[in-house]
């Protein structure tokens, strides 16, 4: 029998994912689960998103430009003229997701060996894309104690070497919930300058900063123009995760050129779902206002209520909609198995995301899980409620 | 400045772009331009399709399973049950087109330096994929004088080397329109056994097959179950190009548990697109006999017509809605752009696909064209006169 490819076996699983079997289990066993682990938003997606879709005219679902199409560029163009970011339609590539966002990137700057800087924990597909761009990972370790702040530049200094091609950041970030200051964005800005290295920001929970703080994009940084690779997409800010559409954005040209040229191999991004995303665009600004002042109100509740757990240790995630805990266990992924196998409070557990999986170092994050706070306040107050008997209860045994 | 990737440069560019400058160029010029050069159908999309979409009831635009909708996957594995092919509804990974299916099974299955053995002509964005994915193709070439029948099996034991993963075939093909039969399939599945590579044949074209020939898959062949991968689509066979929807095949386990890892990385094939694919199946068997009773009557009037044009030699395609003609001229890449740029007929001309394209051996098919049978029988006859009395003017000069 022929075998699968290094590359495919390295390829990891999702840390969510391994614990699939165990709640469908529960599930089975007649347990209800409120899902911390996932960021699929119960927020309503714009209902301009969906009459568009509805209303369609079209006899034929015909390929799109390989670039998206053009009216939909320009009107995000003028997104991002909203923003004080200065960017043409041109500097745009529509793709499918983020996800093939970085995938394009990675293949347009990395060959096989070359290595990308990234702040850990990090969004775990991260790992992935490069595995399947056979590029190394080169984690650099923020911390709880710091509120996952950006580690000393002389940390990443001491990582450079020939084959590093970029530094990688998600901000806000997914799994942290930090929102790098202007400071911060500055202070990579130079590095990369120094270096002459890409910097690549996932900005897809841009719209998801709390408590009146700004979202300073790295497109703002002038002298970074040449270096700045922005990945974007719709799924979080319209709750649209199924369209499947995002983008790449740089003023680097050969970056374009380049990734264009893998936009082309796949043919076009999605027809219907650009109908959409370019109509949620219209979107009115009370949509964004509501969806983060919900955020924010769940984000508050979270927070408060990990915080009268004994020994959790949580730091306040000023964007995004997710936070690292640390616990009050050895093996936050025993744990999390546990509390869908093992336990329940009134036929009810929750469902956590392991931080261990957004490690790429050895034993880091061990104690810690991500929790994404995408449920409604009274069942998020529920899930602390499960979480505090949980913990009580694992550490009696 | 940082610069691209090594594999960023390589990346070919599309074929069919190469000429978009000069064409966009003849509209400005007010001529009116034939498109024989994409394989865009002018079949509408199934109302079926349409209507799914036009009536969905979400709130919410949510991530579908990984894997695709379960039950969208089942009534896929209907579907193959019809045309003799015995699959469950877990050996079929829904992708984002046909294209994402060929990236996950090159990730799946080779390493960089890997080899994969490709008949040529070949769908020129196997190149690409290849390229993508760090692998080299490595043409076998078929000839015009056989109609590009399967080449001699000795010529691809040849070409087999301790780094060779796989043979790919395109069946029926694009750019060729050949249909394999079941015997050179058989042969096919001999050597793949023996050598023990994979076989991998994009069917996307499948129901295209003219003049009661039958489709013969490799999801037929039993032996063949550990080495078959399939790679099929949505997009010609219901006209649904700007779906995005495709799917991986194969009875290989491990394939499939690869494959899968690629496809939790990049989250979620596109959830409208699924439902208008879905709803596709339910087209009446109509559906596909008036769209291939269609095509039939384009290819006559268009091989007939070329086979008019003193000089013009094609082979009778069997299958999918492209063929291959030589044209009594040294540099069809030449012609091509000169058909654009410099002639027209009462203001009208014609964009062909020059088929150096759809070789990776240099100087093969530099006198060929691509021609998609895509348009109507009024538009394809007109083009066929333009394409005659350009061959005249060119050869005049």
């Amino acid at each position: 029998m022929p075998i699968v490819s290094h590359k495919g076996k390295a390829m990891p699983e999702s840390p969510i994912r391994k614990l699939v079997p165990f709640a469908e289990k529960a599930v089975k066993e007649g347990k209800h689960i409120y899902h911390l682990n996932i960021g699929q938003p119960d927020i309503k997606t714009p209902i301009e998103a969906m009459n568009a879709v509805r209303d369609h005219k079209l006899d034929i679902l015909a390929y799109s430009h390989s670039a998206g199409f053009e009216s939909f560029r320009k009107k995000l163009a003028g997104y991002y003229a909203k923003h004080d970011i200065t960017i043409s339609s041109d500097d745009i590539l529509i793709t499918t997701g983020g996800s093939e966002a970085l995938i394009f990137t990675m293949g347009s700057i990395t060959d096989p060996g070359d290595e990308i800087i990234v702040p850990e924990p990090f969004y775990a597909n991260y790992y992935s894309f490069s595995t399947q761009s056979t590029v190394k990972v080169v984690p650099v370790i923020s911390k709880l104690e710091t509120g996952f702040a950006l580690p000393p530049i002389p940390d990443f200094e001491k990582l450079i070497t020939p084959k590093t091609k970029a530094i990688l950041i998600c901000n806000p970030g997914n799994p942290t919930g930090y929102l790098y200051s202007k400071e911060e964005i500055k202070q990579l800005s130079k590095l990369a300058i120094k270096y002459d290295l890409f910097l690549i920001s996932d900005e897809v929970y841009r719209e998801f900063v709390y408590d009146s703080s700004e979202h300073y994009s790295i497109l703002q940084e002038r002298d970074l123009e040449d270096h700045a690779i922005v990945v974007d997409s719709v799924s979080k800010r319209y709750s649209m995760c199924g369209a499947r559409i995002g983008c790449l954005v740089s003023k680097n040209k050969s970056v374009i050129e380049t990734a264009m040229k893998f936009a082309q191999a796949r043919l076009s991004p999605p027809t219907l779902a650009q109908i959409a995303s370019e109509a949620a665009l219209e979107a009115p600004d009370s949509y964004y206002k509501e969806t983060v002042e919900k955020y924010k109100l769940r984000r508050d509740t979270l927070v408060s209520g990990l915080r009268e757990i004994p020994g959790v240790k949580v730091a306040l995630p000023k964007g995004a909609f997710y936070c690292i805990a640390e616990l009050p266990v050895e093996d936050a992924d025993h744990f999390a198995e546990w509390l869908l196998n093992k336990f329940d409070l009134n036929k009810q557990t929750v469902m956590l995301a392991p931080a261990s999986g957004f490690y790429s170092s050895p034993n880091e994050g061990k104690n810690q899980v991500r929790i994404a706070y995408v449920l409604n306040r009274r069942d998020l107050k529920k899930s602390i409620e499960i979480l505090r008997q949980g913990l009580e209860k694992y550490n009696s045994q």
